[in-house]
């Protein structure tokens, strides 16, 4: 999805989308990167249903491999015309600091009992949604945009990431099992502090409170049952709804920015109903 | 060592060391995320004497601080002048591909025991000696040089680097105690291929052959008798004259390349006084 969008937001301005292919190969690169770094730190087994490289090789080679990877992804990142090298490498390593600062912030709350919407919100905006914008931005830039539209690609890009990863945490415990290829309830059962269990624990009192802490504090709880009273949970304090509204606004905010961009054209067409399809809620 | 050599490299055309200092700052920090990394891949519980990262606070913040640390050189590398970003971050580029490269070589060396002298200063070219040629070929272009005299200063460094990992490996066997800080065999307890280890393998015969294979394959050996035993072999085959010999000549091959650079002045002279001291033999 990274370098797609690198392409269209380069197209968007006129720009032939090749001339941005080495940066949005780069993008993809430092992503895979964060990927494998990431699989160590998380013990995570599989990766696109495969082993992960430090299940199938060591921790080592996925350390060295990741880091490797980071290098090829900044020689790809300076190919492009001497115009603009410097801000688009700025671009890049903010992009970077903020995936780190993200992950640190991700693996902080999880040992942490009392994280806030706004810090959640902003983790978010760090671990995902600045990659996304990062690359929008870069790939506009390639393309000829000003720098003032450059932002505004930004801003598009930065308010459609928070809006997936608020649509992932409401698939995780709403999708469709078939559509979403992941195991409904994976959150809870990780005890993952999502939009979802944030707003819960916000909002629920008295006994709900002290239900939905005893099924996060215990670990021996069956897992079809723990995930079961736990949505119930959601269901009753109607924090779906409170998620897609959140979503919801980050898509208009979006589009909002997206209407600023001067060029009418196909892709800006095309990005304005991708950024709408987050607006269709499933049931 | 890294960061002053860089400084000095643009002292010797002229240049104002400040100018090299936030590139200097970039290199040492990049020095100290691959010893982060590679801390956790050695499982090496100390650092100048104090707990690695991965062993005070753990891998994954040791993982992710190298990698923040990675994109804060790049940043600080970024900060030079517009007419040599590109050259700069090309020369940094290659440097961490071959640090990586190194580091991957050094690792695979270990689960073999066919390792030749070229294969080891291959390994010992990118994992040490490119880093310090680099941060001088960069401080140098920094201070003012034309490309061709930066190269003759990058060679310069690669071969000081050469040389600074033998006299390593010649002191962890015949080093003072007292002046080298680390313990004494250290290398020869781990089985570390070193320039050492492997000219004694490639000249042993018959029984001194199997002799070393012994001491080499058997995991029970009291310490101090190996060491012991194994420094009595390099003895008999002299491999220490021809480390020290293989030595001179790179601090040679540096002193020439130093020999070819224009500018005379007061930082050319400590620098070949600086080649010049690791030609002194230690008995």
């Amino acid at each position: 999805m990274r370098p797609t969008l690198a392409l269209l937001s380069a197209e968007l301005f006129g720009g032939n989308i090749m001339k941005a292919l080495n940066a949005a190969i780069g993008i993809e690169l430092f992503h895979n990167f964060t990927l494998m770094h990431d699989d160590i730190m998380d013990k995570a087994p599989l990766r696109r249903g495969k082993p992960t490289v430090h299940e199938k090789w060591s921790a080592s080679t996925a350390i060295l491999s990741g880091d490797a990877m980071f290098v090829e992804a900044y020689k790809m990142m300076a190919k492009v015309d001497d115009s603009i090298l410097r801000e688009i490498l700025e671009i890049f390593n903010e992009t970077a600091s903020a995936v780190c600062q993200g992950q640190q912030s991700d693996m902080n709350f999880e040992k942490r009992y009392d994280v806030s919407i706004d810090e959640y919100l902003h983790m978010i905006k760090q671990k995902t949604a600045a990659l996304l914008a990062g690359s929008m931005q870069i790939g506009a830039l390639i393309g000829g945009a000003a720098k003032f539209q450059s932002k505004l690609v930004y801003e598009f890009g930065e308010n459609i990431g928070l809006a997936f990863q608020l649509q992932d945490d409401i698939l995780d415990v709403y999708g469709d099992p078939l559509k979403f290829g992941k195991r409904i309830g994976g959150d809870i059962l990780a005890n993952k502090k999502t939009f979802l269990l944030i707003k819960a624990k916000e909002l629920s009192k008295d006994n709900r409170k002290v239900e939905l802490a005893n099924w996060l504090d215990g670990t021996s709880h069956e897992p079809g049952e723990k995930i079961k009273a736990v949505i119930s949970i959601y269901d009753s304090l109607e924090v779906r709804k409170m998620a897609e509204d959140q979503m919801e606004e980050f898509v208009r905010k979006a589009l909002a920015a997206l209407d600023q961009i001067a060029p009418e054209n196909g892709t800006k067409t095309l990005l304005k109903s991708f950024a709408e399809s987050l607006l269709i809620r499933e049931n």
